[in-house]
């Protein structure tokens, strides 16, 4: 693996580690601290580092957000695992969260994420970081966690299960469900960065970009792999009757789109001379994960 | 009906329906509405406004954080009620959330209830208040949705049950799972109101005073109520092996108790010169409710 990436993955669970206390009473935040310490990519963290980086050196005013970031990613798993939702055993290679701590205690460790996320963005970024900032980096995360963000694409995904799907559909599910949450580190990263407006929607076009990319190939996955390559169980999609892009657009498209995309991405981020080998190697990775 | 109190509950519910808008997917926007929109009392947002207004007149200041705070009660009442959790069927009279729209939904109600309520904070507060307040309001609404706050007690409460509990085990419930959500509105229309950080922390006694004195009026009525008169299942404690202030410390202790509390908290509005008969009002009317 990169070294830096793995250097960037080590910070990140390191301070994970140190924002999620052993607190009372000991099962939350047990709960909490089994799902977002769990072996994750920490590839949304990595990301809004990495896009900070194109503009500011001081990694610091990013690290709070970076982490708060990781943390909805787990609170969505562990909601999205639930039984009443997709019902999943196992995640990252382990037994989902209310497998270990039940469902009460599950849904509560999510509920508790879900604000413990926006609250280290509060606490921890650095006095360099204009006021303004901070709201603006809070507001974009609540607008990602919520209604008209990945619980978006969550709700119109549940409710699509068994029905044929059209590909607008399928693209909203996509968008909000995946792409959101490659947005979200992306913008955040370039705004606490301060890129100008012109390049934050530039790098948001990246983001939506990789975003697909990152579905399309774990569409794919879930098709083609087993449980220990794939960390969960693989082919519920098709078992619970989802829509994926390969169901409706078939393996040959699936893979070209996702290869397109990969090339629109690189092609954005070396036209701007953003100097990042970093981010063309993880947009790279993305493709990679499937061969 | 108090006829001020009366106009303030008119002019949240009036708030709260046009900041959650109608959108799509349909079935989160309508299962958000459904829980904040029915009819409850609005005693913490109205608790926020009567506070602000011992210090400032402009209320239009606190109304955003107001109907954030009674989003997060919704929120904690929706996932409370869950089949995983206390399991209730009715709520203010009607079937509970999930009842209506399934656990799935519930489910991710609450959680875009949980993000979208600061954002209210942050998108319709006026520009008048400074960003600080606004962040420090942030922080102390999320500290509460947290677990730290109300999540606590309802970690505590579910894992007490059948067991013999102690004292400090009963206060740590109420402290958190009630009390904290009446610390809220008051503190939050105390900071946003201009108040003194002496100001500030009396306050917070006499929200705590009216918090505990909430609960231990609503043990009593979980024992002696009807389904009518409650709006929610009453004997649901019992039934549940839930230890109450009733049960802990016997009925004429908790009515003493309780009438105590009262008392102080009336003593603190009335000490301070601080001029409201609302609250005063407010006070009294929890301890009537048992009569």
């Amino acid at each position: 693996m990169n070294k830096k990436l793995q250097n960037y993955k080590e910070l990140i669970t390191k301070k994970l580690d140190e924002y999620i206390p052993k607190g009372y009473p000991k099962s939350i935040f047990e709960s909490m601290r089994y799902s977002v310490l769990s072996d994750g990519k920490r590839i949304r963290p990595i990301l809004a580092i990495e896009v900070f980086k194109l503009f500011s050196e001081n990694i610091e005013e990013i690290i709070p957000t970076a982490c708060a970031i990781e943390m909805l990613h787990a609170q969505s798993l562990i909601h999205d695992d639930l039984p009443c939702m997709d019902n999943d055993d196992f995640r990252r290679g382990k037994p989902t969260n209310h497998k270990i701590f039940g469902e009460a205690i599950a849904t509560l460790a999510g509920d508790a994420l879900l604000s413990f996320a926006p609250q280290i963005i509060i606490q921890k970024t650095p006095s360099s970081v204009p006021k303004d900032k901070i709201l603006r980096i809070l507001d974009e995360f609540l607008q990602t966690a919520g209604a008209y963000g990945i619980i978006a694409g969550q709700v119109v995904d549940i409710e699509s299960e068994g029905k044929e799907v059209d590909k607008a559909t399928l693209n909203f599910i996509h968008k909000h469900k995946t792409a959101d949450m490659f947005k979200l580190p992306v913008r955040a990263g370039a705004i606490l960065g301060g890129a100008t407006e012109e390049q934050i929607e530039e790098l948001t076009i990246f983001a939506k970009k990789i975003g697909l990319a990152f579905q399309i190939a774990d569409d794919i996955l879930d098709e083609t792999s087993t449980l220990e390559t794939l960390g969960k169980t693989p082919g519920k999609d098709k078992i619970a009757g989802k829509a994926t892009y390969p169901t409706i657009y078939g393996f040959n498209e699936a893979k070209k789109t996702l290869h397109s995309l990969i090339e629109q991405s690189c092609a954005i981020i070396e036209k701007s001379n953003y100097k990042s080998d970093l981010l063309i190697y993880i947009t790279k990775l993305i493709e990679t994960r499937i061969r």
